[in-house]
């Protein structure tokens, strides 16, 4: 509103973001609930890598975390939004309060995190360093996109580039005085690599020089650091045709000498959201020579290394869609504790006072399914963290081996279902909230905006379908390693809810057949799923065309993401052990409501599956 | 982009809005299909209120709509968005295009469209001139909103009012000099409208004088008319406490006199799209003396009255949503025709040329599901409009209740199910785009935030929920009548089945059981869901409590949505006949689509009604 003083004072407190207060961000308790009560941290403290640290860091980093994303983030998010960065006289203009976060961001110490010592790094635990950035992600995912990307780049060039490469470039980075990014895209070529056409044209001193245009490049320009890292895919003449004939090069903005590489910035995108974000078009060796580059590790790998970035990258989308999704379902809450409307059906006597939101049950599903889908997708995202931590420190090489082959498995999940369902959270915390989620001045429908583009970028949802259903789970013994993983966790519940049931136990909500069978019941519609979807996956492994078998890859992603988040729900419900705290009878609601509401939706998907349904593929176009 | 030099060729053409093509607004071959081919147009031009009219001038009027729609809506539409109205010196500020339009828009008589002739009408039907209006929304649905707002304001005074209100309010509305407004909501009641406050003081000269704020006023302000006709909703003091004791008054924004009422505009709501229609907070007797009201009707009646504008208001919102939907696809649809990506994933030769994204079997899905949207819900607001006709001229006292009763069943499922499902259309269509799809740059990301409005305004998705398994389905003969009319379309594809099955003719895409008895087989599968529907029903007006029988009220008008929309899309399939023209073949094609993997959603839905689930009202708000 223009004028705001009519505003309704039931709701003036839940009115537009309240920048200072981490507890509309995410939740602590929960971040702690899945750190130590279920992914047990406590145990990953103990191995040597992780040494220095104990119950007392983690909580301090996560506090940091928390205190400087509330404080140095959230408060320009709106006005990233409302004004976007603009491009002037060839350079982009952004508020000042940008700058200052990252400088906050970068004090924190927190871009090296995860990273090993002797670069400077903390050596936390992966799953802690993604609980912590998550914390930015909610409170600004276009701010935080900087860094992040910034420690993906960094990352990338430690494991495959040269001591040189990692000296020059990566320990600025590490210092938060350069940024990086990853250039990929092409307008011509998004979802299709293949199709690049930057070149690299080899000179006698060992350097290259790149022409061609890059799109999408998110950071691709800003003057927020003394350098840009750009991380750049090309094609050196003579190469192989298609992704076999891609390089990867460090392509800086600015040259060694201090002068200015022939990297120019095209055009800014303007977006639905992520508006914080340059999104740029970037136009490589324009001036005529091309643009200096370095390449990283052998010519013609460059993809297989760019995975490395991009597997990361996925993840960290998957996240950030998370923290999308839950601060929206905070301040859903929120305004639906304060804001009262209408009376219970049973008695509504006009004379009676209204009641708050939360008091009405539509309301309240639309809270539990927020929950769900939040608090799921968390659980799924700081999963795939923990699943880093494994491969990096188990004790044995088969545990590490299994983490890895689980976590390749995954990534396009962990990408996708938050993606995906984060959103169907900001879409209903928009319908909490009434007409006023509508207007720009609540926060939850820039949460909406923003989260739209995740379904989009890193892989689209149909790319990534491809990937699970075409490559991940075709991984020879992948697929058995996630179903194994799942039995366990049902037999796990099984043996609980038995012993449950024997002690006689009653609990609120518990399914009807009497006493606390419920694990049980659950467990036992996970396994039904799970046997649906193993059949599914063989019979898409057999003898059929490709085009058959990878028609409906989305649909198999999307019923294997509910599959995979139900069996954390139930790995959630099975940490709550018989806890009577309300935290864990929420979480065990937030389980039988993704049980109950939500695991049900596979079933018609697998059938569709099962029946190797050729709709699509005989849609013709002329038939459109 | 700031700068598109460097833009795809290949998608140049698709880019930004093509403002002076229909063909990216509706398909006109459909609206020819439903109106003459399904809805038999024909034979309701022989009824005597529609005696001027023929098959030409049905065309004709649908051609100037298209092109008025086209010339002078759509060109403004992202200028509308980009640059909303503003709140200036008390005064509102907007583009002169909106006027323009708004002017030819008066100047094609399609206010008066559906009236009789006697108010200067054209007696056209409902139905087409729902036809009409979609393409205006199509074109741009915040202009849209000022004249569809004063025609159902005057066909509520034309129902209600007395002849002098008619006389002087109605009759310059209908010229397109005044417009109109439904004012209910305020800032602390806006589901809840027994909580409203507006207080409505009754004056010696019969008049009243209005004290109180009302929020969330479309078209609540501006310039672009003589005069704006307010309808609001207040409690004349002393009358019943609650809903009952609601009246219904005209409220001009200028007096008869040419003084200005005391109506003022406290200022205007940013909202995340919709931006061309205003929406104001508007407070009313803010001098002092109050703002000068006409009572319409009887004294505390006043919430049935507006009931009249609200039901229809309600089917133009379900309207609204399909054309937006039906817009997004077809510029989707483009795009993919034109933008190539990526090969046949049996061929991924990269010499070989790229595909067009249409030739990807998960885009054809995405198409395919927009397709089984947009279209299924213009057949279900185009259904709902032609029970306005019958209810109006069908020649059975019996015919004329039957539709009736129908039309009022159908009402909350002809808002929410498009507001839901041509969104969903809408976030396909940027997903078909991949990044450009999320840039302003093109139409589709504003068609999505535009249409996100539609599940929240004239009663939300949860307040639908109630009105359709609370009230609706429990008027006597209502659902039974739905029932039999399902039946009777399920009955006749079973023979043209079992007809088509016994000629032996073989179709692309047939349900592989050999011959063509695939609508037979749907036929099937929709009396199986219609079945499961009514014991669902049955059971939940059983002697259960009000809170638990509508617990899941959102869920059961979602699967009641799903299997009306199936059954309008068997209609659709057996209008086809056994044509093998394309656009047939297409329509064929998504009504598989919507049988195979649309109508199954509901099944775990059902399950869960049947149920009767407890999870939403077992969790306790501390849990939260």
């Amino acid at each position: 509103m223009t004028n705001r003083a009519a505003a309704p004072s039931s709701s003036s407190s839940a009115a537009s973001s309240s920048p200072g207060d981490p507890s509309l961000l995410l939740s602590r308790r929960d971040l702690d609930f899945l750190l130590h009560e279920w992914l047990d941290v406590p145990s990953l403290l103990e191995r040597p890598r992780f040494a220095e640290h104990d119950r007392e860091t983690v909580d301090a980093v996560l506090d940091l975390a928390a205190e400087v994303a509330a404080e140095k983030f959230a408060p320009h998010n709106k006005r990233n939004d409302a004004e976007e960065p603009r491009f002037e006289d060839g350079r982009v203009r952004m508020h000042p309060e940008v700058k200052e976060a990252l400088t906050a961001f970068a004090q924190t110490g927190l871009l090296t995190a995860a990273m090993d010592a002797e670069v400077g790094g903390m050596q936390l635990p992966q799953v802690v360093t993604s609980a912590c950035f998550a914390w930015f992600q909610a409170a600004n995912v276009g701010t935080s996109a900087y860094p992040f990307l910034t420690v993906g780049n960094a990352n990338l060039l430690l494991a495959h580039g040269s001591p040189e490469q990692v000296e020059t470039w990566v320990k600025p980075m590490l210092e938060g005085r350069y940024y990086g990014t990853m250039c990929l895209s092409e307008p011509q070529a998004g979802s299709s690599l293949a199709d690049i056409t930057t070149r690299a044209e080899p000179q006698p001193d060992g350097t290259y020089r790149l022409f061609g245009n890059k799109m999408w490049i998110s950071g691709g320009d800003h003057e927020l650091s003394e350098n840009i890292v750009h991380l750049v895919l090309a094609k050196i003449p003579g190469g192989p045709a298609g992704v076999k004939g891609i390089s990867l090069f460090v392509v800086p903005k600015v040259l060694e000498d201090g002068t200015r590489n022939d990297v120019a910035l095209a055009g800014l995108n303007h977006k639905m959201g992520y508006r914080g974000t340059t999104n740029c078009l970037l136009n490589f060796g324009e001036r005529g020579d091309g643009a200096v580059g370095h390449l990283v590790g052998r010519e013609h790998h460059g993809l297989a290394y760019m995975f490395h970035m991009m597997n990361e990258a996925r993840i960290g989308v998957g996240a950030g869609a998370v923290a999308l999704g839950y601060t929206g379902y905070l301040k859903a809450l929120e305004y639906a504790r304060v804001r009262t409307q209408g009376r219970p059906l049973a008695g509504r006597d006009p004379s009676s006072p209204m009641v708050p939101l939360i008091a009405h049950a539509d309301v309240r599903r639309m809270l539990l399914a927020q929950k769900s889908y939040v608090e799921g997708g968390l659980a799924l995202v700081l999963f795939a963290a923990r699943l880093v931590d494994e491969q990096r420190t188990a004790e044995t090489e088969s545990a590490r081996r299994e983490a890895s082959l689980l976590l390749d498995l995954l990534t396009p999940v962990a990408k996708s279902w938050p993606s995906q369902w984060c959103l169907a959270a900001n879409d209903l915390a928009i319908q909490v909230h009434g007409g006023y989620g509508y207007t720009r001045e609540y926060d939850v429908e820039q949460h909406y905006r923003d989260n739209r583009l995740n379904p989009i970028h890193e892989g689209t949802h149909g790319i990534q379908g491809l990937d699970l259903l075409g490559r991940k789970v075709a991984a020879p013994g992948a697929f058995d390693l996630f179903t194994a993983r799942v039995r366990a966790t049902a037999q796990r519940a099984t043996a609980e809810g038995a012993k449950a049931q024997r002690a006689g136990t009653q609990r609120a909500g518990a399914d009807g057949g009497g006493g606390d069978g419920e694990l049980g019941v659950f467990a036992g519609q996970l396994l039904d799923a799970l046997g649906e979807l193993e059949s599914v996956t063989r019979a898409l492994h057999g003898p059929a065309d490709v085009e058959e078998r990878l028609a409906n890859a989305s649909l198999y992603l999307e019923a294997f993401g509910h599959v995979c988040v139900a069996w954390l729900w139930l790995e959630q419900g099975l940490a709550c052990g018989a806890s009577e705290d309300p935290f864990h009878e929420g979480k065990r609601q937030a389980m039988r409501y993704f049980f109950r509401y939500e695991l049900p939706r596979v079933g018609p998907q697998l059938t569709l599956l099962a029946a190797a349904d050729r709709t699509t593929l005989d849609m013709r176009a002329e038939w459109f």
